[in-house]
Formats: C-alpha cells, structure tokens, sequence
C-alpha cells in the first residue's frame, strides 16, 4: 500500500486526491493531510480518511513550504502547486537530484508530457507543445478586451478551477507559467517549448521528436485522471471514470495563440531569458494584478501591461536560495500592486 | 553502423526505406537489396548501395518468404508486409519470440502504437484505437458504392500505395487485416481493438490505458516517419521532413467507422473469433475479389460480399504450420475466383 500525505487536502486538486483513493481501495494509506483553512472541510476529511496526522497552517506558508518540505523528506512528490517550480524550479530540480526524488507533475500538460516522455530516450526531442484550452476569452475581439468583467473572465469551458487559475487562464499567463514549469521540470531550453491552442482541451499535451513524431496524451477533461498518475505511477488505477470518445467528440481543434490579444505568455519567455529572479518577480506580479482586476480595480488589459512594466523594472539577480525566490516575487506583488493603486 | 538487408527493395515502403537511409549518411549499411521482378530498379538501387548480396526472384515467392528468413536468421525485423502477420501472425509471434527476434512495425498505425505503447506497462491497456482513413469513398452514399468504378476507388486521400491496398483501404477491409495484425503483434484480444475513422490521417493511432488515459502518436502522412523509426529503434533519425503544425492544419476530426457501408472490417473480427485458419482464407479471398473489382470483373460492394460467402463456406481448422495457412489463403482466392468467374 503506497503511503500518501497530502498537503493542500482541502483544495480542488486535493479533494480530488481524495476521491482517486476513494475509487482505488486499498491501493493507498492516506497518513497525513494539511490544509490552509477550510478547517470544517479537513475535519471531515480526517474522519474519512483516519490519517496519523492532521495539521491547518497559514494557507501562503503552506503553500510554499510543501514542496520543500517533501523534497528534504526525500519523498517522491506530486506537484500540483504552480508556484514552487516558477519561482524557484532551477533550486527545486536541483535538489529533488541531490535527494534521489522523483517530481511527478499533477497538472494536466505537464502529466501529459511525462507521459509522452515514458520509454522514449528525451536526447531525440525536438520540442513541447504545451496545449491550451485558450480560456473563457479566446473569442473576444481585440477591442473588447479591456471592457470584460471579472464575472465574464472567470467562466472557464472546460475546467472548473480557483479565480486567480482561471484568469491566468483567460491572460494566458497560466500557459506562460506552465512553460517556466516545463523548462525546470522537463530540462529544456525554453525555445523548444512551444504553445498551441486547443480548446476543446483533449490533447492535454505533446513531444515532438526529432524525426517528426509527435506522443501526445489525451484524455477528458477531469483532473482526476493526471492525479491518479501521480498518485500510482509507474500503476495505473481503473477509475470508472466515462472513456473518451473521439467519435462522439467529433473534432479537435487547433490554433495558434495570439500575442496581439493575449501578450502575457510572451513575458513567461522573456522572464525565462532574463533568468535569476525574473520569473518569482513576474508571478508576483501577476497575483497583485489578477487580484486588482478581480477586485474591479483594473481593467483585464491591465493585468499583462503591468506584469510587463513590473519585468522592466526589475533589475535581476543570479537565483541563489529559495528565500531570494520568495523576496523576488513580494517584490514583484508589491510593484505590481503600487501601480494599481493597491 | 547499422547493417540492413531490404527484401523488397523496388517496392513502395523499400523505396522509401532506401530514402531514409539516404538521409541518415553513416548511419546505416545497405549488405543486401531483394526484389520480385523490376529489375531496373534493383540495379540502380545496387549501383548507388553497394550491397554484397542483390537478388531477383519470383514476388510471390519472396513476399512470402522474407519474414520467415528474416525469422530464422534471428534478426530484428521491420515488417512493412501485412500478408505474413494476417496469415500466421499466431505461429510468426512465437517463432519470434523463441528466437529472441523483434518485430518492428513499419506502417503507420503500427508503428503509432509500438511508440504509444513503449515505457507503459502492458498490464494497463484497456483498448487499441486504430486509425482508419476511410478512404476515397467514406463520403459516398450506401446506394452509389455499387457502382463505383476502380479509377474513383484508388484516388487515395492521404496515400499513396499500391492498387491492392488502396482497394482494401476504400473497403476497409484493409483496417480489418491492420486488426488481425495487431492481435498478433501487440498480443491483445479483439474485442479489445476499436477502430477510429480519421480522415487527416495525422493521428497514426492510439493506446487507452486502464486510467482512461490515451497515448496518440502523430504525424504527417509520409511512411519515411514510421519507416525511419523501425530501421534506428531504439534510435531516431534526423529526416528533415516537415513538421507537423497542428494549428496550420487548424483540425482533426473522428467518426465511427459505419458497418452498413463499408462490412468488410467486420469479417476481420469474424475471421479472428472462429480462429485457425480464418484470416489466412479470408485474406485470399479479399485478393480474388480486389483483383476481379480492378479487372471490372465485379463491383465493388462484391468484395466484402464475395469475402463473407467464403469466410461462411470455410470448415476452419486450428493453424499448425505456416504451409498450412499458405493453403488456407489459396484456398480462399480459388472459392472467391470462382465466386465471381475468374
């Protein structure tokens, strides 16, 4: 039986951790489960599932301490939890090395690329292509942009995810950071990492290789599935979850993204070349942004022209310890935040 | 350096096994080139490769012949030939796996699932989903097939083959032997084998796995992919063929394959259940029948028919010997020759 302690149990991918070992049972012991502050939520979780230990911290603490706190565990870690890998995924990769710690990715692409990666010798890939749904705003027009209420930005098609997920959805910034996390995660250059827009959200993700072919992994659009990869790699549990039926589906379609419309994954790249602290700045940024237009107090265009700004201002620095990391993005939430008005 | 012998060079997929060695300099040595009757060709082919062994002989002969001495000489083998695994794929599968021998797929849905397959462990598939062009008549309505004349039949979409397997394509009788082929191939039942109308032919096929996960491999229609990918296994070679660009192409569409129109891919699954010596028949009778249709000796909807009536007329034995399902496919030419006059 695989021993599990779930950190962040009470959150959306947490809780549907919990229903994949529901729906495998007596694969998994589940022997401890953190959580931010849904305490009512924890507690019943904790009757449920009997873990040894059960702690509520500050949610931020929380969320930046557990992958830390896994990798000097020496624990294999699903990382579901954006953040850690953006901010400081040089330091993180570089440890979980050290540690002999294997890094199973949570999320949807990245579950996908590790999935195309399996078996196959990565000195042969040519390039990632990430794919995005597009979010809840691919189809407005350039200049209906800034009028767009946070209401309209946060009904995503396909996923059913946080506020500020789905308005990194809707920027595109979410790809953007999905792109910083694959140049740490999967150790590629991040020229070779490309972004194409799906929005029927199927292809969860693809390698090319360098004679053509192309792995890609699909599946419907339930984060239960990558989860219970983490959860059981190298296993695979039966779910019951419906099968995907690409008869009845129909069609998949495919477009390239608009940096026109949606500039803010183009500054996922830039902050990459910049390199050192640019990323932990630019996702500071970006949550003091989202933040003020979710508050209504900016406009949706405003949200990747002061990401921008906040990248310009910035002089970088050589990334040297998660702290630096941490600092670099206060430092970019409070820049962001002051030309908001926040 | 890798050492080659091409049996079937003149052909179609060893014209363009021969292209791809062209393109890989140093990586391969052609020792010997095999082909049935152009002899022209084969000469030029040993000119520019200068193999030490070049053979003529009777295509019959040697079409049968090169797998089983491929088999027996214990060498890797990339199988381009559907004919040997449609026959005996029960007796090569084992003979192969007594001898230590690889099988390597060439064409393209084979190929895609070898690659969606390997690093997965086996333990976990739930379904193979081959896909079907449909051919040049998918569009064509159940009331016009009968009159479709052979020049309509062989305007592929997507490919370019020989006559016989383009016939077989707009049949989908060709989909049905691709069934039995990885029956044997990939060791799985068939009921376990769904077949996935994909008219762009860009996705070469698929694996579900237990979770609901489906690993794709994709790529453009041009066989020097999957060609490639046999002769450098574990390897991948450098083509310089253009890429695949999803967003260029804008969209992938899926339909079920409509047994109404096109039965020949059901008496594939027939042919599997009753066992033995079915496919061999079966495969003899659908070369009567393609050769009587492009003669104009018949109409196209005669081919699945002609084939049903002998499948239906067979006593079936159990399969001992790869003489005996030789038999068995000559046994199923001569009913379906006589079937239709010829």
């Amino acid at each position: 039986m695989k021993r599990l302690a779930i950190l962040g149990s009470t959150g959306s991918v947490g809780v549907q951790a919990l229903d994949v070992v529901d729906r495998a049972p007596g694969r998994f012991e589940v022997v401890a489960l953190a959580a931010g502050k849904n305490a009512e939520k924890l507690v019943e979780q904790a009757r449920r599932f009997r873990p040894r230990v059960v702690a509520l911290a500050d949610p931020v603490a929380a969320s930046r301490a557990r992958e830390l706190l896994g990798l000097e565990a020496g624990k294999d870690i699903g990382l579901a939890n954006k953040e850690s890998m953006v901010l400081a995924g040089e330091l993180l990769m570089r440890r979980a090395a050290e540690k002999g710690v294997t890094i199973l990715p949570v999320d949807s692409e990245h579950s996908a690329i590790f999935q195309a990666l399996v078996g196959h010798d990565r000195a042969y890939v040519r390039r990632l292509l990430l794919t995005a749904s597009g979010g809840p705003l691919r189809t407005v027009a350039a200049g209906e942009l800034a009028a767009v209420t946070p209401a309209r930005a946060l009904k995503h098609p396909n996923w059913s995810m946080g506020a500020k997920i789905t308005i990194d959805s809707a920027t595109l910034m979410n790809k953007g950071l999905e792109v910083i996390e694959a140049r740490w995660l999967f150790d590629i250059e991040p020229r070779r990492i490309d972004i194409v827009v799906h929005p029927e959200s199927i292809v969860h993700s693809m390698v090319e290789y360098v004679d053509g072919s192309v792995v890609a992994q699909l599946g419907i659009s339930d984060m239960r599935g990558p989860i219970s990869y983490a959860l059981a790699f190298p296993e695979r549990l039966r779910l019951d979850l419906p099968p995907l039926d690409l008869s009845r589906l129909g069609r998949l379609t495919f477009e390239p993204p608009d940096p026109a419309r949606f500039p803010a994954f183009t500054l996922a790249y830039r902050a990459l070349e910049a390199g050192g602290t640019a990323p932990a700045a630019l996702s500071g940024a970006d949550e003091a942004a989202v933040e003020a237009f979710l508050a209504g107090r900016c406009a949706f265009t405003r949200i990747a022209e002061v990401c921008e700004e906040v990248l310009e201002a910035q002089v970088v620095e050589p990334l040297s310890s998660v702290e630096q990391a941490l600092e670099a993005s206060d430092w970019g939430r409070h820049q962001a935040a002051r030309r908001l008005g926040g």
